[in-house]
């Protein structure tokens, strides 16, 4: 009996108190309900995929990564994305699903990372995907930034910049330089915000002569205004790809600005290019304006094809990502997360004795009809204890009911940050609450 | 490229259409909405333990159930329950949070159930837990129904009834027979209501003398009223532990119906005994009335002491839980599910040509702004095929946009159930969608 075990979580894991949790909460809440007020239909798979589902495309680097499940007969993992549950999904339930099918999924995903601050094992990926069948309209690149606009606008972060660009266009011009296979090329200017011109130019002349590396990174200059960037593109006289980039890119920048993202918070910029193979067409990467340091708070694109391995369907589509565990770590360090804890309780009810119980039952049940968020204390014992607790909890109303309230059916609300007492009739009462 | 993975998720788990997933989103809201009324707090722990958590109260049947993590050097595993948890969380953050704690839960746990139907590998719970530092008042348990009689309420179930029974007073009562342990015996009785009565009496004479194997069974009878319940244990004159639990019976009886709970939903049961030895006073277990044969729907108790593998703090606590999956399986298998299906969207916005698309987004941002579920069709293709579109996603509104709509600025409306159309302005069609 006596053999305590040391109570604590696995290492690398965010889990937070109460008070946090409703922050957290509230910022998940923000995303699903606008997720939804933009039609999104939910989805929610099994955290625990075959490996061969998970490991179709092949395991690389996330095969090293993975929390693999101990079984004598299956294989199988925790997922790692969200991506590859939505394609075995899509594929699977192919007949029953309406195409553009719009889902959002809001769930926690495995990696065995390494232990290192805002590394999580287990973090929350919000993402929203539209998903063709055969083929998908590119007003729906336009389409989903306006819906994660609306979520960092709601969050009070009204100054966030969408980065985007079109990588036919990028391939179209590396080919217009003679660079048939651009994988290793993109790979380097991925890096150019982290690395800079110089080293960017250093890299890439292991790859093309010195005056294309030079011209490269002149091209993807990020320091010109949307219309300067359109100018310089519509000059170059191009090959086909980068034409038909061109017109995707002008496309997706004016529906975006229909679906009314303000000019200013959206960012033409040719250095964008997320990663290597996946995307196709659009990219994107969302940035906070005065917080650029934490890198980019959502990123996705274009692809041209989900399920490849698990359907011979054809089935393009375009997805944006938050990684909502690690965002919410970034705004801890900042010190961000206090705006967005509401009062949780708006007023509390204590008996000072068991004997108006009933009464205060009853108080407590029309204040709930009235939607106030109310809890009642009935632990007994002392008053000073019964305030002790009212002050822990930081909420703002007491309302406390003793001899004299109980034998002539008054309330007395007490304002714990003021300190101040009123005595109220319940209407008042309630119309006071209210607006605090 | 041509090697295709056959789509499928692991055997035994749920995993929903969209249209499914809406209505168990639905049920899921308002059993998180009504908890959050009574103001629990949330919290979210990592799905991940570790073993020695997991396993501190020594594995036995559970431990054959798990889903172990493959990993060289630490053990761990995916809980099978949130009480666990729950006691780790407790335990660890012991000094930062407030008593007595109110907290839900609503997540995914894991157990290698065999594949059946209705057993799932991987289920919600929806978990309601008070607990005390020390102490808590009896008060608490009868607030946990009145939180679930709320939920059912207003998932259209107001007929439903709460059993609820007291183990000090059947302890007692099994002293005053002279049976010390009644582990056997609650065993026993647990399963009367499967097996019946000339059985259960059989099982209990191999414990004790059938005189008394009868006068138990009698004593257990569920087919009295709530007083003639009360009648019968006031005449008992038992040891103090039975007075203990009867007068624990009747306080959370007078209160569950202080807090709003119907007495015809109550239902005083002597034969409900929750398992084994981890309940120690009031125990619950929830019947939808004309669905009894589905089992109980919410069960739960009073516990001792939530954490004495974890902490030397005394923290007894009272809880209530839904099997959430199982639930919504079995009001699958009851054609139940239905009414839980609300229109995701109202109205469907069709242009019937590229030129007229900015026209079409003005309105649908319109509509948003009036908190209205618009979706927006911009797929091209002929007119048929967008019709045909707006049929499969059932949605009842549609308004084309066509070339009269878009020169003489008019909005068509029009009905896909009856087939109406109307020409109307803004504002009426705002009101229309808003009433339909």
């Amino acid at each position: 009996m006596n053999d305590i075990v040391k109570p604590s979580t696995i290492a690398g894991v965010m889990e937070l108190l109460p008070e946090d949790q409703l922050a957290f909460n509230y910022i998940k809440s923000v995303i699903e309900e606008t997720f939804k007020k933009y039609q999104f239909l939910p989805i929610d798979t099994p955290l625990i995929e075959k490996d061969e589902i998970l490991f179709a495309k092949g395991g690389g680097e996330t095969e090293k990564q993975i929390f693999k499940i101990e079984s004598e007969s299956k294989n199988m993992s925790l997922r790692f994305d969200l991506t590859v549950p939505l394609a075995r999904y899509v594929a699977e339930h192919f007949s029953f699903l309406n195409f553009p099918f719009k889902r959002y999924h809001i769930a926690k995903v495995y990696r065995g990372e390494r232990n290192q601050k805002g590394r999580y094992k287990e973090f929350y990926q919000c993402d929203i995907d539209i998903i063709g069948n055969n083929k998908l309209s590119i007003y729906n690149d336009a389409l989903l930034p306006r819906v994660i606009y609306e979520i960092f606008s709601k969050l009070d972060f009204k100054g966030l910049s969408f980065h985007i660009n079109n990588r036919k266009l990028l391939n179209g011009y590396f080919k217009s330089l003679g660079i048939e296979d651009s994988t290793e090329t993109l790979r380097i200017i991925d890096k150019m915000a982290k690395i800079g011109k110089d080293k960017t130019i250093d890299l890439l002349k292991k790859e093309v002569s010195s005056d294309k590396a030079i011209e490269i990174v002149d091209f993807l200059d990020n320091n010109l205004s949307n219309t300067e960037v359109l100018e310089k593109l519509e000059k170059e006289k191009k090959n086909e790809l980068f034409l038909q980039g061109l017109e995707e890119l002008k496309t997706v920048y004016a529906y975006m600005k229909e679906f009314g993202i303000p000019d200013e918070n959206i960012k033409l910029d040719l250095s964008i290019t997320r990663g290597l193979d996946y995307y196709t067409s659009t990219v994107y990467e969302t940035f906070l304006n005065g917080y650029e340091s934490i890198g980019s708070v959502c990123s996705g694109g274009r692809y041209e094809d989900l399920a490849s391995k698990f359907s011979k369907q054809k089935l393009p589509g375009v997805g944006l990502s938050i990684g909502l565990t690690r965002l919410f770590y970034q705004f801890q360090e900042l010190g961000l997360v206090d705006k967005y804890k509401k009062d949780f309780t708006q007023v509390l009810v204590v008996p000072m004795d068991d004997s108006y119980n009933f009464y205060a039952i009853d108080l407590v049940n029309k204040l709930r009809e009235e939607a106030i968020r109310v809890d009642l204390y009935l632990e007994g014992g002392k008053s000073g204890k019964k305030l002790a607790y009212a002050d822990k909890i930081g909420v703002k109303n007491v309302i406390i009911i003793g001899e004299e309230e109980y034998k002539n059916k008054v309330l007395t609300l007490k304002n714990m940050e003021t300190g101040d007492q009123s005595t109220l009739g319940l209407d008042e009462l309630i119309e006071k609450i209210k607006q605090s």
